[in-house]
């Protein structure tokens, strides 16, 4: 594609809220002050009526799009999709894309200061819930002068972001585009979830969450976690045309536990990788928020969540996703069809797994900006 | 059911090789002396027809049946099939089973002591393959003077060494039975063990495998190894009947990072009670076998593989089995068929997942009897 990129942006940085009025949590803890980092691209109309909310998903960040330097090798998370001329239009478009809490990209989180004791929060960082994350990202719009979006759209956990903004803020915007997502995790995923937890807690150098200072991190413990994730990523079918059975760099066995088969080497540098971007506190917090996920639980049924939606739907899920499976983007439909809302759903085939919604951006496009034009 | 144990029984002991006749491996390493633990079920009978050898997964070890003491709470690991009137008759057939090498059960492994040294091996302990374990197998058969087996039947990686068996050793079995397993591993189970064995590499206490003397013990990392393991033997479905979303021992959400799901609580204790039967670096070299194992890399094609096969051979596979999934006993099928080879294959409906072959009991007594008594 030769569409053009936002070119070069930067991070910027909201903050709220003091003693007196501190962000109230579904935990029943309070947090202040609250950083918000968030990005922009386009331009808001004079209307205000073009505002489009990106929700990221578990190690995202606000950097969605662009590139913060011109050395830099890599482009904002979902580059492919956020631009001049690509799905959503930075011509047409003001797009807004910020850190979750709990996160470990600017915004407030286990890593942040404490304000009374001047140290890192650690695991007395309160634990956040996706309704405390989207909460703060409506802060964070009435910052920006934006009362009305024109659609909010995420994958994996930003798309639970957004199913917990149209149920709860069903005013608030015209449409959303829930990809590759669930209203609540399966039994298997919050296993998969509790297993990188428990890597992580289980390391030594994790310390109690108080690692901030010492000299070595709990990073055997994330690379675990991280590895985990990759395997869930992926489809068996893209692991078996991706590395197969085949060796790296040798044609005979090594006979010993060095990495010797390619998706050995490939999950052991996913895990290198992550611990020099990541904080392994967030990795718990951000796993928790999405395990406790539950629309269902929160509003009494999925029926009645779905019943509170004013906006436009946009469910697309991928064939081969076997940690959020198509079966629970349909869960969804059946429950909005059954209440009478206007929903459109897909399932793109794709054999690239869970990972297909940072992959499939020809086939996105193509869904999402039908979508975004139906609904001018 | 009501059919009797085996009774009290106990774990016996056989010994070979030495300096000048060591065991040869696959690796081109050799290993000396070769321990061999083991227990035998049933009487061979005076034409010595019907002996019976049955295979171990992963963790499993030589106590298939029967208990060691009254004392013990729990039987052998496959007392469901093997007894008076159960599946494997012991009214009928000589029942052995042994632990395979690089096992940490009683067989030669890595917490054995090396001669030399008069320590434990550790990780100089030389790399298995199962064609290795089937070879000390054929010893120890050789050794207890059965020279014909009337069949032989494992699950999951038992399964592999039935297989290795039925190609390796043709003429040595009337039967071969081969339950929830495949010719190889895919990727994605490649990946499961490779993040198993990060977990246990990058323990601290791992200590480069020489912890048998020290304080602590890999424990952690052996524990997540397990934990992972055990989400790959339970399908989706299972697991979502099992634990759903359910909370352990409460109906509020605690906001912290204790174990709160039931899914979670259950994984850890199964991490828990697993560092206390079985020791980290078997763990290592077991997978390390499993990973390895490919009779098509091993004879040039799974169609030669199965060319060289004499014996009558039963398939079983289960529904929702993720790990060792039904194509890849179908797989096993087809090249069997494409050499006229006389196979029977069946796919039992079950929603266990991997686990089926230690929990489907009725429905495989059914059609290994009848498999056993046609053969006769």
């Amino acid at each position: 594609m030769s569409h053009s990129s936002v070119g070069l942006v930067k991070t910027q940085f909201f903050t709220f809220g003091d003693a007196k009025n501190p962000l109230k949590l579904r935990s029943g803890a309070t947090l202040e002050p609250v950083i918000v980092a968030y990005e922009t691209y386009g331009k808001l109309n004079p209307k205000k009526s073009n505002a489009i909310l990106i929700c990221h998903a578990l190690t995202g960040d606000a950097h969605a799009a662009g590139k913060h330097s011109s050395k830099d090798k890599k482009s904002g998370w979902w580059d492919s999709m956020i631009g001049p001329g690509k799905t959503f239009d930075t011509n047409k478009y003001y797009i807004v894309c910020s850190n979750v809490i709990g996160g470990c990209s600017g915004s407030s989180g286990p890593n942040s200061i404490k304000p009374n004791t001047k140290k890192e929060y650690g695991v007395s960082f309160p634990v956040v819930t996706i309704a405390d994350m989207v909460d703060v990202q409506k802060r964070l719009l009435e910052f920006l002068d934006i009362e009305h979006l024109h659609s909010i759209a995420g994958g994996s956990m930003g798309g639970m972001q957004v199913l917990e903004w149209a149920v709860r803020y069903p005013d608030f915007m015209d449409s959303v585009i829930v990809i590759a997502s669930t209203s609540k995790l399966s039994s298997q995923s919050i296993a998969f979830d509790a297993v990188g937890r428990n890597a992580i807690i289980s390391d030594p150098h994790w310390n109690n969450g108080n690692y901030y200072k010492m000299k070595k991190q709990p990073n055997h413990g994330l690379a675990i976690a991280r590895m985990i994730g990759h395997i869930t990523y992926l489809s068996n079918l893209s692991m078996n045309k991706k590395f197969g059975r085949r060796l790296q760099n040798k044609k005979t066995l090594s006979y010993d536990f060095s990495n010797e088969f390619q998706v050995e080497s490939y999950l052991h540098h996913q895990g290198s990788v992550f611990v020099e971007r990541f904080d392994a506190n967030s990795y718990l917090y951000v796993t928790k928020a999405m395990d406790y996920f539950d629309l269902s639980e929160e509003y009494g049924s999925l029926k009645k969540a779905m019943k509170r939606v004013l906006s436009k739907v946009l469910i697309i899920s991928f064939s081969s996703d076997w940690l959020f499976p198509p079966e629970q983007s349909e869960e969804i439909i059946k429950a909005c069809l059954s209440v009478n809302k206007t929903v459109f759903y897909t399932k793109i085939e794709s054999s690239y797994g869970h990972d297909a919604f940072l992959l499939e951006t020809k086939r996105l496009t193509k869904l999402i900006k039908n979508f975004l034009n139906g609904i001018q």
